[in-house]
């Protein structure tokens, strides 16, 4: 299996520039867009999709709460039909710029507030898949979408919950973020939540990628089966990151 | 020929309401629904289409510059690829919407400012068609789009333009405001611009709907030929206006 | 002593209006007034103060968490710093707009789940004085501002609070509100939180102002010692409503 | 004569960072901060303060129209009276954080769009002053607010409308812009329109400063008196432009 390398990218917001696209575009496989609610907006996409289609970088929709001035790392609450309705916007837009440019729309992966929301609760992950379910039966002669979540430990409910609503999930893992013992995420409130060695980081990568398992926060053994890794363009040091990564990967 | 008549719908915005949209809808037969860019937003969307399915009336996307504080009532500048992006993004928005209630989408009728540049503007009114053109290309198995735009004494260069992009054009008039002898509106700092008599306006939209002439301000005949006629459900005594159009339109 | 008529106001926003100012103005005492986070803007700021200094109604900033797309009703987290500059923010934008008109700004009164928020959370309602406090201080020849909060059959903690952070609190009851033999307002999620009985609302308004108990919701007395009672401009109704409280408090 | 630095400051929004202020702002004398309409808002303009009074840097409100999307570029036409508000608005907010921060606000300077058509419009740059003025009437124990404007070769008119309205000028010049012989800044649509070379602007730096003319883009001697050089810190190669000024004019 060849694991691949996901970003969020598209992040800038009018006159104010976030990450490095172009500088870590070359070295992914999939572009997690941006859709305007929480940064981004129809020009930053349509020059993105570009980006990745010169890169033959898969395009997935990265929708967020509407929040751009908490760039959507806030939890909104909605009643589920107008979160519905949020979602279907997003994709719906983020489709339109893709086909506009030739280019299909592959995926979808929830942003920030609203991804961390939906692996605590699964009627907001059910909401999710039939969304996405939806896309695919509103659009069926383009490519049925996939929908990316976190891998934990046991992903078995959302597997369920996918196989309910004829979705297929994707799932990620994070090369530079310590887990916890169950596969979920260490908070970011400990120190250690985050790896900055990049040896470690590399280690971990290596370890998702030829299927054995990585060293959670108290020191057991955790088997994760990721399809894709996330990583990040942030800065250059992140993206040199990104290239180390990638050339671990490359060797494995 | 049956005129349609078309009407602004989903101009409310968060906690404000406008226009009452609940009581117009019965009486009209498109729907011009906002796409959140000058107002409206997904939840409102998805309600006005939900209203439109029930009262089986078309729906149109009415897009916008991107101006919520000015209502799309500005003109705003952008280069024509970004314009594209926004207005392809609007579209693909407003579609999801409609195709996730089992809804067709039917056309576009660019709104305020947008609308008044095209008019004036070749290579704006090209660049709508050409985004319009698109999104047919884009879902060939969709019902094609067509654009709304304005009757007036000479539309042959719109004509041409939308045949060389292979745009379908629906042609609207006003049954409450006053022309000019070209067949253009008279403008809003004029204090005739705006019929209020009742009767006039029954006038006026019965003879569009005969294929007769009106008469322009300074007195001459002028003959337009409207698909459609724009209509108002702002107020009570807009929407009576409209009721009154109607039963005027059944009896021609 | 006489019981005073507060009402929010200036909550239109762009295009868009919400309640009718010019209606009630007239009939109220105190003016609360959004100041461009949850409702309204600089202009129509500018407008509702002409329109206070035109009746003689007091002026009130009503700061709200930055929102409007919730209107100010979600309760939104920041670090202490961050909200007390968000509100100086507002306050000190309102005052300018006061003082550019000639009058004064006299009291904040916090809007929405911000002003739910603090009578529940003590180190909010402190912060919330501490604010007011330093505005005092920074414009010491300026009219102090007082802070308007909730009446309720307990007041001894916010009034502690008040008393170190050296505030003057105004307390407001609700004339169409149910209350908990608390003296909290009982929530709306009951059938019977609004008062819609107009008898009932005058009967409760009047018990206010002569200084008498109310009936709590569990058929207690409750006795509250507002001096000053919120009413509504939202629409013709709620207008007769503050017409009828005010005919009914002057006969007390 | 001492001539001073000053420079755009606090101009990130949300999660978006823009210009590296803690780096800029130990070179400069005088920061303009944005005050929310173009970018920035509370958090940062308290941040911002923070750091200007740390460094001893005297503090300007930045003002613009209300266009985050444009960031304050793009001319919006407003009634004059709404215009004020809007103006009014944002200095006392900033007045209002810079006071709870224990700072004095010492100047405007209009931002963008705003600055630029009030160069061009008597009347815009005769509203400015208003309310500038308005502001010193309104707070006559707090420091008197001068205008940041440009300096041309004949600032006679803005110098009369400034009498007029009792407003002291400030006036600004660029080190890194070519100036056309009138003494207008050559437009950003020639090439030349930027100096590059470090050497060229700490020339044009030491010549403003020694009071000596410039070399403008017809080769003529240019004779400008500014106050106060423009500079910016929106990179790692443009701080170090800003150090070498400093030195070359600690050096005159």
């Amino acid at each position: 299996m060849i694991i691949k390398l996901n970003c969020d990218m598209g992040e800038s917001f009018a006159a104010w520039q976030m990450g490095d696209d172009d500088a870590v575009m070359p070295h992914i496989d999939m572009a997690n867009i941006a859709c305007g609610f929480h940064a981004g907006g129809p020009a930053i996409m349509a020059q993105t999709i570009q980006l990745a289609l010169q890169h033959q970088v898969e395009i997935g929709a990265h929708p967020a709460y509407p929040d751009l001035a908490g760039f959507g790392r806030r939890t909104l609450h909605f009643p589920p039909a107008e979160l519905k309705a949020i979602l279907h916007y997003q994709i719906g837009a983020m489709r339109a710029l893709c086909n506009q440019a030739g280019a299909d729309l592959s995926y979808v992966k929830p942003h920030g507030a609203l991804y961390n929301d939906m692996q605590r609760d699964q009627e907001l992950f059910e909401l999710v898949c039939r969304v996405v379910a939806e896309q695919n039966q509103m659009y069926p002669e383009q490519p049925s979408l996939y929908l990316l979540t976190l891998a934990t430990a046991n992903n078995s409910i959302q597997q369920r919950i996918a196989e309910q609503t004829q979705v297929t999930l994707c799932f990620e893992a994070f090369a530079d973020r310590r887990y916890e013992a169950d596969g979920t995420l260490r908070s970011r409130q400990y120190s250690d939540a985050v790896l900055t060695d990049r040896n470690a980081i590399l280690a971990q990568a290596r370890a998702f990628a030829n299927g054995e398992p990585i060293i959670a926060s108290d020191g057991s053994q955790l088997q994760l089966v990721p399809q894709t890794l996330c990583v990040h363009g942030d800065n250059a040091e992140s993206i040199a990151t990104v290239v180390a990564i990638r050339q671990a990967l490359n060797g494995v």
